[in-house]
């Protein structure tokens, strides 16, 4: 067995030993935890600043563009933001505990089913550091253990970060091998880490779609992913137009270069004459570029006419696809063959078609007159998310603390047998 | 490509389209079927008979054991019992549509998350058809489409069966693809089902540890599974002896060959000398041969002395290991080493141990004072059951209706865009 093997099989199977002491920890515990780490961070600032700048000298050597350095950078704001985050998880409702369903069987059997924590959980993700504190937070608060694997530009970072951690676990009496980040950063390391079947329940890739393929493609134990998010806006024939446009905007606009952002939009033929000048016009002001069907180009000339590779693309840029279309059946159809079961909405004051789009649309979350921005663990209400699944195993859509636990069933009985 | 993976592809991309169409089927259209499906199974029962008569004679021929040739049997008991679970699943409440936890976000946006199919099913099992139709029903209901492969050894009476349900669909207008038996036989369909995932979102075997984590091995379609069931009960000092006797022998002797059925009895030391050899009594009365540690053996010279690799077996058979523990920490830290997640029971008059036992012991069902053959979807209030999980994802502990099912993200808007 090579020493990488051996090292990492070793931390995996220290994570689920101390997995095993986390489920009987209480949510006091828990969170006082969290808010020391939020007073280590603070504490320990100049050390981590110092680390994350070995990685940022490293990251310009290496020729890493500004959005990429910007994205590695530990600034003053981004520790607040961390801080903030070991706050908020802090006072998110703990799901560990709660008895659902709980019923008293024919026979006298008081059956429930009790939230209990994941286990283990994998975290293998690019170069934000800061993910590295809010996936440790989340995972904690939901009573797992987790075993991080960041991109080799933040490796000092990461470091930093997980020792300050992890000397916040262990001053609260808990074992340091709840958080653990894996100090080689070459692929052979996340190929053992997806091998680890023994002892990890769940990976969660974040970062670019090549990653999380081959993530998808390697692993032996179950993944949490979204590949991509192709999100598209379908402007109804009884759509309100003041509503569509600043939702469009928003949707694209707003932050392009985020999985939420919107791709494409799709137009009734009957609005279209009267709708698409006035869109292509607010989206022009935007900076917005517009690829489009023959039927859009034809009505608005600055419209570049789309190629066939176009429509489905993550442009993640102020680029979008505009389609006019017959139905809301040919919308349907659009997005079944292009969406990428991510966020889906329509712009409608019709009732009928706001709710067949409801039921209908198969995607994470289906909207009917709002920015497809929303869909965020944050925004829907999770308090926070740890990332979104667009496969309907285990979790749809953002992920937050309750998605980190399973249940299991629990049985009171008075010496019950079964006839 | 082989004829081989274009057919086998072929029908996971019709099963994808019927299940798009099944999605918005209402719940009475859905219990139609299922009521239609009941009385063509009795209609065509001669048909079925001989057909099932087929794979018994090569059965036999092919020297198949007399346990093997009752399962593949499908006599009238078994076609009343198939035709029974067509109208117990038609009875059972519909998950789909369900919305749960609908709130107002403080922006106004109404936000909840609806129940919806998981999308294609597919099954892998071995010799039983009747499974063929218990599966169907289930997904149907949930509104998937199933893929079905079952055993070569029963191969004519599955393709009967699925004929059947076929044109069941048909009369009440669904598509036949909803419901599909894979014709072929041999590992490599099953290498080329594993393989679709672009078409179907679960697999889940039944069968053998053999099969399964073949396929566990093999796909890159999520699985849902357990390998086998090694169940244990512990008998804590402060245990009513008089519960603990009837609960072991209904655990054990009730259906040996079954995953729920137990495996390991752990008894407190301090009660070790009282109880042992009443149980050892009782449990020959059963036709139960123990296997025991060290001090088991010291105290009742009637237990075989266990071997190392004795602990932890599957025997699926009148056989059972007996153990005595100092305390309830070496009985989880036993559980901990020799269970498989499956089942856990404790037998005990101590409230404090009761509830430990239910928040510490990691199983897909942990009970106290109760028989450990009630781990089964009917018994714990599920209606039916299409498996047991002991993975933690998605699912844990029996899979019913609502386990077929996944939750999307639904948003009512007036307008509302992210600041």
């Amino acid at each position: 067995m090579s020493n990488l093997i051996h090292d990492i099989t070793g931390m995996a199977r220290r994570a689920k030993k101390a997995a095993r002491s986390l489920v009987t920890l209480s949510t006091e515990a828990k969170n006082n935890v969290l808010l020391h780490m939020a007073t280590a961070i603070d504490e320990k600032r100049e050390f981590i600043q110092a680390e994350n700048k070995k990685d940022l000298t490293a990251g310009k050597e290496k020729g890493l563009s500004p959005a990429m350095l910007d994205r590695l950078e530990l600034s003053d704001r981004v520790i607040e933001s961390m801080m903030n985050g070991l706050h908020e998880v802090a006072m998110l409702p703990d799901p560990v505990g709660e008895v659902e369903k709980m019923v008293r069987r024919p026979n006298g059997l008081m059956v429930g089913r009790m939230r209990v924590p994941l286990g283990v959980i994998g975290m293998i993700y690019e170069s934000r550091p800061n993910v590295t504190v809010d996936a440790a937070a989340l995972c904690l608060k939901a009573g797992n253990a987790i075993l991080l694997r960041g991109g080799s530009e933040a490796i000092h970072s990461n470091r930093a970060l997980a020792s300050v951690l992890q000397d916040a676990l262990q001053s609260q009496g808990v074992t340091a091998d709840a958080i653990q980040v894996i100090p080689v950063t070459d692929r052979e390391a996340v190929n053992i880490m997806l091998n680890q079947e023994e002892y990890l329940d769940l990976i969660i890739p974040r970062g670019g779609e090549g990653l999380i393929r081959f993530v998808a493609e390697t692993s032996r134990i179950p993944v949490l992913k979204h590949y991509k998010g192709v999100c598209h806006i379908y402007v109804d024939r009884d759509a309100d137009l003041a509503k569509a446009t600043p939702i469009i905007i928003n949707s694209k606009a707003q932050r392009p270069g985020v999985c939420n952002a919107l791709e494409g939009v799709l137009v009734h033929k009957e609005i279209a004459e009267e709708y698409l000048p006035t869109l292509t016009a607010e989206l022009k002001l935007n900076n917005v570029r517009l690829l489009g069907c023959h039927e859009s180009v034809r009505i608005v000339a600055d419209i570049t006419p789309a190629m066939d590779s176009d429509w489905g693309t993550e442009f993640l840029d102020l680029i979008l696809c505009v389609k006019v279309v017959d139905d809301i059946e040919e919308a349907f159809a659009y997005i079944d063959q292009y969406g990428s079961q991510h966020t889906e909405s329509i712009i409608t004051e019709n009732y009928s078609n706001a709710q067949r789009f409801l039921n209908e649309v198969d995607a994470s979350a289906v909207m009917v007159n709002a920015s497809t921005r929303f869909n965020d663990g944050g925004q829907l209400g999770l308090g926070t998310e740890i990332g979104i699944s667009t496969t309907k195993l285990h979790a749809y859509g953002p992920m937050g603390l309750e998605e980190l636990t399973t249940k299991k069933f629990i049985v009171y009985g008075q010496g019950q047998v079964r006839s």
